[in-house]
């Protein structure tokens, strides 16, 4: 145990991958037997390269692609991996590696090591997928491979399918695997759920930690550097689930404040709100936590009214979460927990049913509710199963519309946001201008917003919160002037 | 002033950008008088774009393409831009965004901000290049570009020309930019030199502090989030220049470690030394400074023998540094001194002329002496002019053969490391295994290996040490062990 931290980096068991294979296998295998298909191939996946940046030799530091992350846990670039069908046996294929290598690298490690380490059957160069594969096979004909390609519904991209030489010999079927192996992901076995849980964790007590050091005077990205620091030096994490958002005054109504081109430059004023979104990642498995107070440790009456109105909201859906439970509905939910809030402090006016059937709660809630969350933090599945996404605003931004299952980890990230674009024309429209009472919403342009986002377990009867945060006002004031907090509580 | 630094980032005058695209016109337009060509026509460049990872919607942080970046600083993503050769007026063309680009990553700027902000004439769309580009041209004939496309001689990639709907109505120029705006890179103006001077201030601070903080007991990977805190936290520095690499005991021998498959992981020894290559990056301006120095605060005898042969080859080269110097030559000075200190250290015997016939150099220092240092790491140019790159081991790992000049930035850092896989055969091979005391040499298996780097800019007279860390054993000891460290010393 470090002196910063209650926490320290866990072992990782590489079973976790193990029964992630044996898990698509069994579903591959249901799959080809319900449709009278023979029970051999092989399942083919191609990790991740490394990248330059433009014309240069700056390498970016490499992340494995998350479904090569998921079925072999293989940190390493530049691998394929097959799994046969027939036996349910596990091949990597690691890249042949220069002499130099030793030298400008490190070490060279022999095959079995990747076999060892990895938990798999054995061990081949990469550039004898296709002599090896053709050997193992006992089909009839031309080896079939099972390869990914498939559209994942959060960025509109599609999976690249394997690619290799001598590729050309082989059947290739490019719609089986995709939704099956997605459909694995959805669902987390207990090796998963204690890492997303670890990422929870330290990412918990980083945000404390900033909550604590964050003073009028610092800079928006001192936060960042602080959360980056405490993750990395105490928990390991050496990779961030997504860059960091610490949007302070009104920058915390940019939902995806952050990035390049808004790069959490401002200076923490006096009165100012903070929104800082911000998760770890441990091997692959990612957290995605968004904490709001005030900079200077007091609530006032209006980030008060603003704050428990989304705080009510999330506080609503985590106790009505259970499998069976749409999450449109839980969306629907949020809206109206924080429309009612809204209406009690006179800052719209009107029945809530008809202010959700005008969509008002996508004017302070545009995005969605939460999303299915692992080795992504956009978990792909969203939108595999079950309904369609919708086309109404707030809606349509649903990362996924389907019933919660067990096993399921899905974001509860409410928000309330005074964002001009969507605000003014809805006050100046005839359909909605009724519900706002002009006076009182004056006082909130340069609010800004706030969001309370936690990770949310399935379970069998209801869910189980994740995140470990402070998320009271008076436990945040407490925490702010100094009164421990115990991740572990 | 931050209480844990006495640094805090500048303010960058964006006049920088407009001395290096005057910088850019004055060698174009001489080239193109020369050739008597007429003075007509536009370079066109094309900036960045933000990159998802696999087929996900994670976005890796943004950084600009770094020739876009010397001649217009922009940190957006999606630019084109534009200097028409004519009067030399200079066009941005920022990307044309969707109006929910307000709601969920901020404010959409308009087009004189842009003008304002980055001091260019003007201001277009991007879709708008064609048609502004084409009204602008004085010439006769479809206009001319003079496009980005050239050899990266480190990477051995290509530079990409811009590319945009419309650009069948222009003529192309593929060859002409490419030497001259790499050229102009290669030698720093004021304004450059103190951007690189503020990253070295701020990544000579973090060393000190890690240095002091480092222990036995810690992970190599702890090293690294000292100092991205440090820059980050104090400096403002978002971006290093490159993966940290924090190599302590053997793996110090690995001259590229910290890498994805060798992640900075071993927990810090009693008796190792540290090898740390970590250099932060300001508004695209970069450092690269390695120190090594004992875990435990204090030098062995051995490690005393290693340190001080690399640091008089360190020394020896600043002294003979000054413009008209060979850097081939400065290699083989460092290489020289190395060798001289390893035959009085007794590690090695026999004339040490005929070591360096030998290329025996090489296989204590295998790679170069160093290389151009700016937006980039390893800043282009290495082999524009001058000398081509040689074939011998050591040599032929140079990135630069090419005299010095006045205003550039290199780095010096020479190396010496007891690397099995080069040693081995060496001390086995007939020709070389004279040179080698078996039984010294043996007590340096395992031991690592030694990396003093420092960013120097050559002057008039000879050159300048812009990198500001303890260096003698007897300051790194002192630092260690508390001393203070005034890095404007």
């Amino acid at each position: 145990m470090a002196p910063g931290s209650a926490l320290s980096p866990p072992q990782v068991p590489m079973e976790l991958h193990l029964k992630n294979r044996h898990k698509l296998l069994d579903s591959l295998r249901q799959h080809l037997s319900l449709s009278s298909r023979p029970l051999h191939g092989f399942v083919l996946l191609q990790g991740g390269e490394e990248q330059t940046r433009h014309d240069t030799d700056h390498l970016e530091l490499f992340r494995q692609e998350s479904y090569f992350a998921y079925l072999f846990g293989v940190k390493e670039p530049g691998f394929y991996a097959a799994i046969d069908v027939a036996n349910g046996e596990s091949i990597l294929f690691p890249p042949r590696l220069p002499d130099e290598y030793a030298v400008w690298l490190g070490e060279i490690k022999p095959l079995p090591y990747f076999k060892e380490h990895y938990m798999v059957n054995t061990a081949y160069f990469a550039d004898e997928i296709a002599s090896v594969l053709q050997q193992r096979y006992q089909g009839s004909g031309a080896p079939l491979l099972f390869l990914l390609h498939g559209l994942n519904t959060d960025s509109n991209n599609f999976a690249k399918p394997a690619e290799f030489q001598g590729i050309d010999k082989f059947d290739k079927d490019l719609t089986t695997l995709h939704p099956i192996l997605t459909e694995c992901r959805v669902i987390k076995t207990d090796l998963e759920i204690s890492l997303i849980q670890y990422a929870n964790n330290i990412s918990s007590e980083a945000h404390v930690e900033v909550m604590r050091k964050a003073k009028v005077g610092m800079k928006e990205y001192q936060l960042e550097s602080m959360f980056l620091h405490h993750t990395y030096m105490y928990g390991g994490c050496r990779h961030c689930s997504y860059t960091c958002i610490c949007a302070t005054g009104d920058n915390s109504s940019v939902l995806h404040y952050g990035h390049a081109a808004a790069p959490n430059d401002k200076t923490l004023e006096d009165g100012d709100i903070a929104l800082l979104d911000m998760g770890a990642e441990y091997h692959f498995y990612g957290s995605d936590i968004t904490c709001s107070f005030p900079i200077n440790g007091k609530f006032t009456s209006d980030q008060s009214l603003i704050y428990n109105a989304v705080l009510d909201a999330h506080n609503a859906v985590l106790s009505a979460m259970k499998p069976g439970v749409g999450w449109v509905d839980m969306h629907i939910l949020a809206e109206k927990v924080i429309l009612e809030s809204l209406k009690k402090g006179q800052i719209l006016v009107g029945d809530v049913n008809d202010m959700l059937s005008a969509r008002l709660g996508a004017l302070f809630m545009p995005h969605g509710l939460g999303h299915l969350l692992g080795i992504d933090t956009h978990d792909p599945g969203g939108y595999l199963k079950g309904p369609e996404r919708r086309k109404e605003p707030g809606l349509k931004s649903l990362r996924t519309a389907r019933e919660l299952q067990e096993g399921m980890v899905i974001t509860v990230e409410p928000g309330c946001y005074f964002i001009n674009a969507l605000l003014l024309p809805a006050m100046n429209s005839p359909e909605t201008s009724k519900f706002f009472n002009q006076q009182v919403i004056k006082k909130f342009n340069g609010f800004g917003g706030v969001r309370i986002e936690s990770d949310v377990l399935v379970t069998a009867a209801g869910c189980y919160n994740m995140t470990k945060c402070p998320r009271t006002t008076q436990e945040i004031e407490a925490v702010m002037a100094g009164a421990p907090w115990d991740i572990s509580s």
